[in-house]
């Protein structure tokens, strides 16, 4: 059995399910560009049946990150689609520009989801997956098939449904414990049964993806690999419905630090791993917990960088993995007030971002700003203010002003002066139980975009309060598009993200909600097509770009 | 093989070796109580060596929480202890006045740590555990030892150490897998020939102990479990040096939920478990990741107390577990701004709180105030109201005043007004990079005592940002107390954190601040003994009281 495993990330489509993890089409193609750095075999880029929006979004990665024009090949972009001819379609527009397109099918094999979700009969389900996989394979050649909950799903009927997706065409099959249940060797039980009892399954790629309900996804799909799959479906930081997914980073680098264990190899540039948790922490507003494997912020035990022979063999009694090895920088205080456009450029260079005029000439002129308030200009503080500049949607409304007093003496009072889509100047104050509060009351008072707050997320980048603060939150339009889930077959209302970055957190705070407000005014429609803001020209300002 | 497994927490020590995670006594004292009405057979208190403040905190936990007057038998209370007599002496005099004291002793048996940082031979270090787990049992009945890094330990010298541990008196031998480097497989190999080779072993209680480096740290622990250990050590959330330790609820919840695999029980009151997971996220300041498996926000499909019967079906397609079985609560709105003090009474006993006068007045006046500002009143906001009366450090400085103006237009500025230990009002304006940072300024500017802001964390309690926010901070002195770390056998910083909570998060992080600065002050004794501050009166509030 060959001793590569493809890494299947599906970080834009089960990751993406996370409640509140929604991410515009930019974000998604930025992720993408990502994970094809990052080395990835094949990326699930979304499930194109569940929203025009996410029908283009695939569209774009297929397109923009499915193609490369330096030779190297690049990753086969994979979408999701239910056994009907309608997401199958769907699926297949989305992906067929790219250079290496997948059709992803699935439908539940276990009786507890035939009789209570599906409501059809074991012999009904075994001919939809023939017709079709069938018609999937009639449009791509890449096939791909999931018995979804295979966990729970009686071995012998799952063997039969396995056999007919391969004889209709399928090449990889995928084994799914959906709801997080098995153990190890239950899972490696499973996937050694499908091996041996499937005919046709040895000229097929036996793939595992795993839930960590139990806190047993990594070992599960590890189990699986060596029980003979040969392709993991993981996501970045694990994200995923409930507790998650399989975290990409602790299966890689469990293959990687123990290889004499597993003999296996991976196509992923480990060096990559921490820029990437770091970039799809940052856009869907999901925080890694400082003791998660390899990506938490503690994750080790010592600062990179230290590497005087004698700290390095003692760092052995306590680390199984250097922190350069997944990409984590030296925690160097590079930049400063009197630092020039060259030091930013060279800087933002090792960072990974590739800057021309005139982006260069914004990127400098915040980073001027900054450094005026805060001494030392850190890595995280360039990271933050470079997320704060590309990836604003388009503006409708323009924040002009805000002045804010709180304390524990009077009452929380903000005023908020915003610039409306016809140039004109609108200024509303309004009180609240806090600073934000007041602040956001305000804005309401001027753009009046019926919605819910789902979620408010804050932080300081950096140690040190004089740090730049980030805000992220999540708003769900009272109207406006809905998006279909592909498991629970169920519509729920668009949720969108606003992100901003400020020495105030209030101001950052203030930002971000806007930010989330013009993407629900722009997706209404109410102040032109959605389109415009739901891809933004950032094309030139990314490295490595394949297009 | 007797099939009931003891749970071994160690949150109040291995966990709280976390950057950042230090508890002050009070809330030590505080979690203890919780572990023990959550069921935990055994929990290590601390590592009495590390400074007189931890052996305070042991002996204090020892007394109240290691006995009970109601006939019931109180949880083993336990101290950590390297093979000195100094640090046995310490643990002793730690756990003596509990019912059931334990003494843990350990010491490195891989050659990797005999090299670089015990620098003792083979021979020297058996004879070492020789002397002092005799010395141990000289003292307690009970004792364990811990050969660490026996992951990677030649397994016939390991065999040889814990020989003599057990000819000397250990009656529970733990294995801890220190550096989270094992896999499943190897670690079950590893427990089976412990029992299979070890002389005498099969009348001690083999113990796990697993670090999660590589996201292994459950699935090892379940393994070591089938392959006959009967003891876990575990902590709330995970949390522990690096990618932390194995979690208590994720090894509780898969014996649990996966009973007719394991055919294993526990004494864990599972619908504990949510309430000690935010009690300790509360205290450490570190925060439970939302795709966290069994206590993260996102882990159930479903939210609680959904009972009718098309929906109770449908859940099991997703859910392997209820929310319910850990104790997560309805999130009903349940009170408001004309609910009375009865009201709140009983809501706060249905949340584990029993309040009686005077508590309960000064609880009801906060309740008041918040109510005025705020409509409806959550059970996340109780507790953060609860926390934040009842867990203040001794005030030396006391905040009488804070007012803050900052927005996009001007210079943040704060004033404070401090009332000093004399109870004279202290004022002082600053400018910062932003309300915080400015805030913070104003008040070094009155208390001057020097320190580093390790960290700053703020999120707000529930959707909603009128909600409570609660921020923790954690800082160092530059003078003051160092504290002793077991392992690494090196002094570091004592760090102190203070935790705020308001609807203005700014007037939440002024709390937070001065609460902090408070402890350091009472630790560098310029205001009176640490030793008032370290141990709050707060006895009398709290539950199920053993005392």
């Amino acid at each position: 059995m060959e001793n590569y495993v493809r890494i299947f990330d599906t970080t834009l489509r089960d990751g993406e399910q996370s409640p509140g993890a929604t991410m515009t089409s930019a974000e998604k193609l930025e992720v993408a560009r990502a994970l094809a750095r990052l080395g990835v075999d094949v990326m699930e880029a979304g499930f194109p049946a569940a929203s025009p929006d996410d029908l283009e979004a695939v569209r774009r990665i297929a397109i923009e990150v499915g193609n490369t024009t330096d030779g190297t090949q690049p990753p086969v972009i994979c979408g999701l689609a239910r056994t009907t001819t309608n997401d199958i379609d769907k699926a297949w527009e989305g992906v067929r520009l790219a250079a290496r397109p997948r059709i992803h099918t699935f439908i539940a094999t276990s009786d507890i989801h035939l009789q209570y979700k599906l409501k059809m009969s074991r012999e009904t389900v075994l001919e939809r997956v023939k017709k079709m996989v069938c018609y999937a394979r009639s449009l791509c050649e890449d096939v791909e098939f999931s018995p979804e909950d295979a966990g729970r799903s009686d071995p012998d009927y799952l063997y039969q449904v396995l056999e007919a997706a391969i004889r209709c065409g399928a090449t990889t099959l995928n084994i799914p414990d959906t709801v997080g249940y098995t153990m190890p060797d239950e899972f490696r039980g499973l996937i050694a049964g499908i091996l041996r009892n499937t005919p046709g399954i040895e000229n097929c790629i036996v793939s595992v993806h795993c839930h960590n309900d139990l806190g047993m996804a990594t070992a599960n799909t590890l189990a699986g690999i060596q029980a003979g799959a040969r392709q993991a479906e993981v996501t970045i930081n694990g994200i995923g419905e409930r507790a998650g997914n399989t975290a990409l980073e602790e299966v890689v680098m469990a293959l990687h630090t123990r290889r004499p264990v597993f003999g296996l190899s991976t196509g992923i540039d480990t060096t990559q791993i921490m820029r990437v948790s770091k970039l799809v922490s940052n856009y869907t507003g999901i925080a890694v917990q400082p003791n998660k494997a390899v990506v938490g912020a503690n994750a080790f035990a010592h600062e990179a960088g230290i590497h005087q022979d004698g700290m390095l063999k003692h760092n052995l009694t306590y680390e199984i993995m250097r922190p350069e090895a997944v990409g984590v920088s030296q925690s160097q205080l590079v930049l400063g007030k009197h630092s020039g456009r060259h030091a930013l450029k060279a800087r933002l260079q090792v960072l990974g971002y590739v800057f021309e005029e005139p982006e260069l000439d914004k990127v400098f002129e915040r980073f001027k700003v900054l450094a005026d308030k805060k001494k030392t200009i850190t890595d995280g503080d360039l990271e933050a203010l470079i997320s704060d500049e590309l990836y604003q949607p388009r503006e409708i409304f323009a924040l002009d002003g805000l002045q804010v007093a709180c304390g524990t003496m009077g009452l929380p009072t903000a005023t908020v002066r915003l610039r409306d889509p016809q140039g004109k100047l609108r200024i509303q104050a309004a009180v609240g139980t806090g600073p934000v509060d007041a602040t956001y009351k305000a804005m309401d008072a001027i753009i009046q975009a019926e919605n819910s707050l789902q979620e408010f997320v804050i932080h300081a980048v950096n140690e040190g309060i004089d740090a730049l603060g980030e805000v992220t939150v999540r708003i769900a339009g009272k109207v406006g598009p809905k998006v279909m889930d592909a498991q629970k077959e169920t519509e729920r209302p668009h949720t969108f993200g606003g992100y901003g970055a400020d020495t105030d957190i209030v101001v950052a705070s203030a930002k971000a909600y806007l930010a989330a407000l013009n993407k629900l005014l722009a997706a209404t429609g109410q102040y032109g097509p959605a389109e415009t803001s739901a891809v933004q020209p950032i094309k030139e300002a990314l490295p490595h770009n394949p297009g």
